[in-house]
């Protein structure tokens, strides 16, 4: 795995953080804990409460952070410290009135888009000419476009998943519980260097047709179909991939075809994948192909989003969305069909754009994979 | 443990609700997924996304759940589904437009506390004149007083923390990592009915003093002093008791001083305890104790907070905070002394408010424990 991130990675952050604030007509950004402060300082709270941390970034000028006092010493032991001003505050004092003086009196300042509602209105309070908005809208792809190292996070990432793949599917399905199935995953993904897993959905038969399904009490049984998907983190960076398997070799035509339809779909929009396609294109190439099969109106999400320090974050591959992709962004390309009460399949590779077109950072095969 | 809460429950919670934000002047509440959205329907999705899902509350109104269409399944399944019309809204249109439909085109609306910047500024864009308010601030005593069914489930996280204490105290300290210790103490909560555990702080010597230190790498040794929080939820409800133990028998005058000090500062907010004193009396009643004793610097904290459906909810006791006790609040009595670089003691009962006083929910020893 690659260095850690150090204070200068950090400051450089913060630094391209506030100008690309200023480029796009804004003052400065308001980050809150989540991850954006995650990317831009490496500091994490133990919890996110109602008591107000925020850091304060305007151009040209040190960056701030405001923090409980009690939260003082967690933050001083994080990477980016040494770059940052910390205005500590205590119980039974105005967090706001102290994050409202760091602030300009009027203007547009950009908000971490998991910010509390709580602490906006708090902030807005303290600065009512304040016009606020959030990082998404404003700068929709600060953390879209990854560097080396957070490429190769991302790819260990996407490696360790496929490896997990790779076992799941040679353990039994049929007899045992969704849930033992997804507990089996998620050890597969802590046992591969995940120190987070953030889902493992299994979701068999019918409850395939479910895209939102987690993980049930339904005893898995031979001829269901049967979606995994599963990610977290490794070394900060997430991994989300999808494949659909089938128990026992004795397919359903329609399974079959569906399962074809939704493999075409993935490849067409992969293809699609190059510098200067709007987001939106690669939905659209997903969507044609499913639509021209007949299922269109059982594809009912985006084709994907972005994947970094979260594992869902800009780009999103939506209609409407027409940013342009850009060398280094990372997203998933996920069609998916929805038979309600009967199953569902669905398709899911993390993809980076390269110069040259996409790069699949998941790498087991597309295959409807038949299982025991 | 009491039934499970049924649909009238929930629809009697959502009517109180909005009657309750009329009353202070709302036209409405906006409840985004958290704490508020599983008190007021039991619903909680499996993750908090982007995505926009709220629950629009006006008085005289059926209440309305806007919802990804990807989680509508979910939400049927939720026990007040039958109260509630579902918005569903699919990718690549727009939720702001839907929910804002159902919003007054003017007036003033309560928003959850947490609900995400991109969600409010969304709805605010939509409604432009509409002025929003954080629930904490419009509505703080919306959950605040417990009824009969959930102060037993209270009280029965509060035993089965005691019963994880009464068992940790057991174990050996000296020679084990506080992460070794606070993973005992999470599967001690989960033994005892615990399906979350919310927080295992062990702060052993000069990590003791640091009051938001989790639990590190640091080796406990004979002589430290180590402060144990720990917390969750048992059927919904939250536990978060706080006992500080001494390693060996040879303990430093000063550490039993301090413990003296705070344990009469918790004995003594908790006889202020009754029905109309206002929330910072108990905090007055806690810091005039540790003031006297010469120690007043080193409570760098309020006294306590609420607990509920969240182990930190209102009321909080604290400076400031003029809101009268109520009988069936529920909230943590927990001062502390924090001496940096050597060690911090603290002593926490969850406490609920009685026509006759207070009446503890954490029963175990106020001694300073021995422990090997």
């Amino acid at each position: 795995m690659s260095a850690q991130f150090t204070a200068d990675d950090y400051a450089a952050r913060m630094r391209r953080a506030a100008d690309e604030a200023h480029a796009a007509g804004f003052d400065g950004v308001l980050v809150t804990p989540g991850p954006d402060l995650v990317w831009l300082t490496g500091y994490q709270p133990t919890a996110i409460t109602e008591r107000l941390t925020v850091l304060v970034l305007r151009p040209g000028r040190r960056p701030q952070l405001v923090v409980p006092k009690l939260e003082a010493p967690d933050v001083q032991a994080a990477p980016a410290a040494s770059e940052m001003d910390l205005r500590d505050w205590s119980d039974a004092t105005d967090p706001y009135a102290i994050a409202g003086a760091l602030l300009p009196g009027s203007g547009r300042l950009c908000v971490s888009d998991s910010a509390w509602a709580l602490h906006v209105l708090g902030l807005s309070k303290a600065r009512p000419l304040v016009v606020f908005e959030a990082v998404t809208n404003a700068l929709p792809m600060l953390r879209a476009v990854k560097d080396g190292h957070e490429l190769d996070r991302l790819a260990a990432a996407g490696a360790a998943a496929d490896q997990a793949y790779g076992e799941i599917i040679k353990t039994r399905f049929a007899g045992r519980a969704e849930t033992e199935v997804a507990a089996d995953l998620a050890a597969l993904l802590r046992e591969h260097g995940h120190e987070q897993v953030d889902f493992t959905v299994v979701g068999s038969g019918p409850n395939g047709a479910n895209p939102h399904h987690e993980a049930g009490d339904r005893v898995i049984e031979a001829g269901d179909t049967v979606v995994l998907d599963f990610g977290g983190l490794l070394a900060g960076y997430g991994s989300d991939t999808t494949r659909t398997v089938h128990v026992g070799p004795d397919i359903d035509p329609e399974v079959a075809r569906v399962h074809r339809v939704v493999r075409e779909a993935q490849h067409t929009a992969f293809e699609a994948v190059r510098p200067g396609i709007a987001c939106q294109d690669v939905d659209r190439a997903a969507r044609e192909v499913i639509v021209a099969a007949g299922y269109g109106e059982y594809f009912i999400h985006r084709t994907g989003h972005g994947i970094g320090v979260t594992t869902h974050e800009p780009p999103y591959m939506v209609e409407g969305e027409r940013q342009g992709l850009v060398p280094g962004m990372c997203f998933s390309i996920e069609p998916g069909i929805y038979l309600p009460g009967r199953f569902g399949v669905r398709l899911e590779d993390i993809v980076t754009v390269t110069e040259s077109g996409g790069r699949r950072l998941n790498t087991t095969s597309h295959e409807l994979q038949v299982v025991e």
